[in-house]
């Protein structure tokens, strides 16, 4: 179960990872500063996880009780600010960090949901609202309506794979995040 | 005090689906898909509930613990997306359901409240606050100005309406949503 | 610690009002109705230490446990609301109100999350959210992009005041505001 525990945890930092890559695309491309890069990644990156464990009842959230999230995070969010101009296309490399980090955190939130004992259809929305949640905060503190109520396909997806994930769970079988990210 | 627990499920229930609805119409006036009809639908649905079980400190919150909340949201908010073209005058509904939901919110909030043991200042406050949050966070996701902040009766008559009901509970005489279907 | 206590209290109220004023100032702004002012100023008022409440874990938050916190927060936004055509420069009393409110609740918010048996790193962490928080939900509900992004000094400010409060507290020295409202 340790090696289980680990496992999470590092789903858990690669999906913090992508969506703080995802938030600092966006502070992109409304052209906010070093100090809004690092403020969007995190809020993007935590605002999901942070959500699933408020409506789970686990405070202080996971962020607050080791500093590596926070580094990651920041980290990832001026590798964006200094290196991000030469990508070609931001708002592709931002479609592909959204879809890989709702694959992640579909899978991840609906797991941990499952650990505290919620009943498969709420790990289901849980899951689903851990992987949208953070790009909703995203959009909303820049100003725009949430991608996740234009792009219909996002919420689906994360639905679907939270929902996959489950009923593999309770049959006993293992996850299968690879075919989350093929929906995606 | 079963009979009673009762009523207060059923006007909990009530009091989401005509949230969900004018969260439904909003996502209509924004030419949102379905699946942002169900997102806002649930978001004003649940909001002001969430929020008031959150600031009492009951985690997690009531529509994690049974899907029938979900089904209703969602059912309203597909009801809407089909049949809403229908409605002469979408704006004149949203008002109408407003106001239905910030009547039975305020009543709903304060006694919520009160039963937790709050002061009753504090109950009236609460009513307020559930009977608006699930509006605030609907217009803010939508990119617009509250209309509670717009329109201030909306305001004054769910903080009225959460006043009359916790004094008369404190007189020990029992509710009058009419009363405050009237302020409305 | 009972002079200690008190002198917490004091300040947060302190800060309350500060943050308060702030929001009455964009209220104004945005031309909304006196009741706007008071949501907007209790928003504002409220929002980063109820915000750092939740994350430790502490509900309810402080402002229902007494009305104070609500009569000083009301009382500020009515002032601002009739006297406040008086200014000469609304924006340079409302970055004046930020500042003196940064100040404030970064060291307040530190403090009270020492006091909780948070980490050094987080107390830092904690500080800022408390002295950021509520001027972002402000600017988020009055359809803004947070001045937060847009000013930087803003949040390295309240993130150096409260970084050094912590490594001063932690040397075993006494509190220095003075210092972080130079700072600011």
């Amino acid at each position: 179960m340790d090696a289980f525990a680990s496992l999470l945890r590092w789903l858990d930092l690669a999906g913090s990872a992508v969506f703080a890559a995802s938030g600092a695309l966006v502070a992109a491309r409304k052209g906010l500063d070093a100090v809004g890069f690092v403020v969007i990644a995190v809020v993007t990156g935590f605002g999901g996880g942070t959500l699933r464990d408020l409506l789970l009842g686990r405070m202080p959230p996971f962020w607050l009780q080791d500093p590596t999230w926070l580094a990651i995070a920041s980290a990832v969010a001026l590798l964006v600010f200094f290196l991000g101009h030469r990508l070609e296309s931001r708002f592709q490399a931002l479609l592909w960090a959204d879809a890989l980090g709702l694959a992640l955190y579909a899978v991840l939130g609906a797991e941990i949901a499952l650990l505290a004992g919620a009943q498969p259809w709420a790990a289901v929305l849980l899951g689903t609202v851990t992987a949208t949640f953070g790009g909703v905060v995203r959009d909303v503190i820049c100003n725009e309506i949430p991608l996740l109520l234009r792009q219909e396909i996002y919420a689906l997806a994360a639905l679907a794979g939270a929902a996959v994930f489950v009923l593999l769970r309770i049959e006993g079988v293992w996850r299968d995040p690879a075919l989350l990210a093929g929906l995606a």
